[in-house]
């Protein structure tokens, strides 16, 4: 987790909002991700879909079946559909997301038929580190 | 919606499953998208979010006001929640995935207060052509 929070970290101070992931296989990091739609003109680039892009194109398949992934705020609808389409095993984040999550919040979208894979989700790992990092960036722009 | 199918068509050719979309602005097609995560190894590939990302690099923002997402299926949740970052005004689909479908079945993705916008959605255009292509499809690979 401490390399997503540094991704997160590097995202916010280039001016997104500071969340960072991950994707670990055999204790390796494969992918990382800082959120990055401003920077990227795309709306799809959030820390989670950039970290399993880089990790599927460095294995040369879709899949990332035996993977984890790490990340500093609670996937979103968007997210944990990637992450399902991927089949990560393991699903850790830090902070969860009531206004904007998909996993424990809203679209629940790991708890329904249409969802073809769910992974083990283990949530609130470094959870102070990471809300304090984005309540520091938005208590700056107010 | 016919460039949508015929994007579709050619993703079908390619081996992969056949979905195709368009993004549309002021009548003009902005962004093309066929399903390609087998040949692009990234389980992220579907039709909608290749359509999104070429749209939005093509207007360089990140938000895709006023503009229609056109696709030959209803988008997963995945999909779903990247319609909504990108503030698609207008969802045009074919036909309904009951199996995989995060709009109408499932998730339900726009149905939640955590999605912070929810397009007009039109189901149904060229539903048969659409759902044909799939099952042609299917069939030939049995």
């Amino acid at each position: 987790m401490d390399c997503a929070l540094a991704m997160a970290r590097a995202a916010g101070e280039a001016g997104e909002v500071p969340i960072g992931a991950v994707v670990v296989k055999d204790g390796r990091i494969i992918g990382r991700g800082g959120n990055s739609p401003r920077r990227d003109h795309d709306p799809t680039a959030h820390a989670e879909i950039a970290a399993i892009r880089e990790a599927a194109a460095h294995l040369g398949q879709e899949r990332l079946t035996d993977c984890e992934l790490w990340v500093t705020l609670e996937p979103c609808a968007m997210c944990a559909g990637a992450i399902a389409h991927a089949r990560i095993a393991k699903l850790y984040y830090a902070a969860p997301d009531s206004k904007g999550g998909g996993v424990e919040h809203g679209a629940r979208v790991f708890d329904h038929p249409q969802c073809l894979h769910r992974p083990e989700v283990y949530a609130g790992i470094a959870e102070q580190e990471a809300a304090e990092l984005l309540r520091g960036f938005f208590r700056e722009r107010r």
